[in-house]
């Protein structure tokens, strides 16, 4: 049973909204270690690493073109197609953000624009463990196809056979990643951040992973390399009115907290008899899951808040700025107008999480642990970068030359007013 | 003299392009220690800080608000002048990058967007110092305004008599800004970021400062506060054919080498005679400069490297990723195309740094260090998240459900399926 807060103060809130902390500190020093060791040893550390955390003595690192390629085979026909539809609604949303903008003659002959350039090097990182993340594949390697990255490489645990699993080199294979090393943990990050014998250095890292994991983004950004957001436990918050339905609420929720232990789910709703409801619903529900174990865990930290209206509710998960919003209220159009802090948000009753974790075409690799505040999810614009140009005639020069040395100079910035004067 | 070297091996490249190292290590524990002071401390740690590096006694920490207005006064005519147009070159380019994306409905009945909202509450860091950086908060004021951020907060150090610099007043004021601390250094970051009784906490810090202050902002990082980039010193590279002039190269190095004994000009050329020219150019115009101390000590720094061809040297000018570059070169707007990394970009012999540093719209907060390879200048992107929303109809979600649960149940998510199955 989900624990019910009714009506809190504002002021209260902050404490009630607190995450599950995280706690990376006391993992950096082995964390750093590994990076030192990746770094000084290459592939040979990697190697030492896969037998020492998983067993596993790794004949090569890099899959065989031939295994990308035959992975197809080893997938169903059904599940080939859902991947397929997945990949083409992602293509189809990611790609119109592609957007060009218009050249800007900001003062007569200063000419002035920007434009998208794709990082070059990118490296991707999908988890192995409990669940085979195939479709953080798609979200992350169908954008880097568009933005034109001339170099994406995917680091991913092996089995015990030394094999990946055939989905993940199905979908990298349909987004045109050619170089997939079975490398996982911190020592995949540190080889993508400074290149091994056989990985090549990249300039931004992606992607999910454990406490070490995101551990070692953390620190190799001390080195120059660029990753895509800070990462924390998944979450989602629901707004949910008198019209919405239990059974569906309690789904989403339970498909949020088999994410693991550390999840959290915050039911937000005005109409009080809502949260027994849920919470029913909740335990019918859960019985049969597979990974059951973990949702119960996550219960924990998750709550069913009570609030007087609509308008505090949409406040209350402002401050929250949950990853994931679902907005189980008869007038979602309109109650989404007023949203200023979310990763990404679900409208109606049919927008389940799920959708749009695998399907709708939205990216799912999101800001948790209130980052929505100030982060978005990853998306093309995570894969260029935008260089600013400008080409000034003499004539347009000679119109700014006055407002640039006036400025330079009242900076305290001589040589900079002389780079015009001189030119005048 | 800047050192020349000559037709140098692409492997060689690294490390004649190696920038001035920054150690901010050593600082940690310094900056920790002030940060957790503030945390602690708030308002009183400020005091006792500005009392301790600055020698001020703070009567408060908010300017009132009749010197914002009143800092016109201070000004001259010809500098608020100045100030206007650069203000609204700004304006207008940072406008324009206001781009809608047209929704996508990825399958019938599943309709998605993006939409850009602001990030809430920002801050903005203007250094004191040797040179009143009233320019930079035009480039961080100005975005902050188009994007409509609800709070806009600006630190800078006052001087002895407790009074800040009055063209930084002017400028805040004319982005709309109203509430500005006396408070400089790491300290001003930890306010900004914890707040205090007197100042709002923030979701994202943005400004350029010394080593103290960069430290400090990779530092509150880990407290979930985003930063606007990684900072280092200042940087320029220029690449220059046969007909680039000799002055005007020169005056550039020596705009870049003001800013500091630890900035770095590279000039790229391959016409052998230029270098010398430039040398002759930088002794002629460096005696007369006032801050001449500073860019001796750059020239350390810098370099002169003679390639074989224009191709080369685009080569070797992406390998480094400057934060600017000058195209001073006969077809600039060709050679621009080929520009992978670089933070804004110059081009022609009309286009000076200082140009693009205050005046002609684009901004001059810009990624050094490398982080070119990655990052984006500072934009109204920096001051805007981009939330996905999607809805989806019975009938959408209807066509989308195979997929979702064929893929839910390969990642082994079963209650991810369930959410679908449920409403169907």
């Amino acid at each position: 049973m989900i624990k019910i807060t009714k009506y809190p103060q504002p002021n209260d809130w902050a404490k009630l909204l607190q995450r599950p902390s995280i706690e990376t500190a006391k993992l950096e020093k082995t964390v750093a270690d590994i990076i030192q060791r990746v770094k000084e040893d290459g592939d040979n550390a990697l190697r030492n690493y896969a037998m020492h955390y998983d067993g596993v003595k790794l004949q090569s690192l890099e899959v065989p073109e031939n295994e990308i390629f035959n992975a197809v085979n080893e997938i169903s026909i059904s599940l080939q197609q859902a991947i397929r539809v997945a990949y083409n609604n992602i293509l189809a949303f990611h790609s119109v953000q592609n957007q060009t903008e218009p050249y800007v003659e900001t003062v007569s002959g200063v000419m002035c624009w920007r434009k998208s350039i794709p990082v070059q090097k990118v490296g991707l990182y999908i988890p192995g463990g409990s669940a085979p993340l195939f479709s953080t594949v798609l979200m992350l390697g169908v954008p880097a196809k568009i933005a034109g990255c001339s170099e994406t490489i995917l680091c991913t645990p092996c089995d015990k056979n030394e094999k990946v699993n055939a989905a993940i080199l199905y979908a990298a294979d349909l987004c045109g990643i050619k170089k997939i090393y079975k490398v996982g943990g911190a020592q995949a990050i540190a080889a993508m951040a400074f290149g091994t014998q056989s990985i090549n250095k990249v300039y931004k890292i992606f992607g999910p992973g454990n406490q070490f994991v995101t551990c070692a983004k953390q620190l190799v950004q001390n080195y120059g390399i660029a990753i895509d957001m800070p990462a924390g436990p998944s979450e989602v918050a629901i707004l949910a009115d008198r019209q919405a339905n239990a059974a569906f609420v309690a789904a989403d929720i339970l498909a949020q907290l088999e994410h693991g232990a550390d999840s959290q789910s915050i039911l937000v709703t005005d109409y009080l008899p809502f949260a027994d409801e849920v919470n029913t619903e909740i335990e019918k529900q859960i019985s049969s899951l597979p990974r059951s174990e973990l949702a119960l865990k996550a219960i924990a930290n998750s709550k069913i808040i009570i609030v007087m209206s609509m308008e505090e509710g949409m406040n209350l998960i402002n401050e929250y700025a949950p990853e994931h919003l679902i907005l189980a209220v008869e007038d979602s159009t309109e109650i989404a107008q007023g949203i200023t802090n979310a990763g990404s948000v679900f409208l109606g009753n049919y927008s389940p999480e799920s959708a749009g974790d695998y399907a709708t075409g939205t990216n799912h690799t999101l800001p948790t642990n209130g980052y929505a505040k100030s982060y978005s999810g990853v998306s093309l614009d995570s894969f260029v970068k935008k260089i600013t140009f400008q080409k000034l005639t003499k004539a347009g020069l000679s119109l700014l030359s006055n407002t640039i040395i006036e400025m330079a100079e009242a900076e305290g910035l001589q040589a900079h007013a002389n780079a015009v004067k001189i030119r005048m």
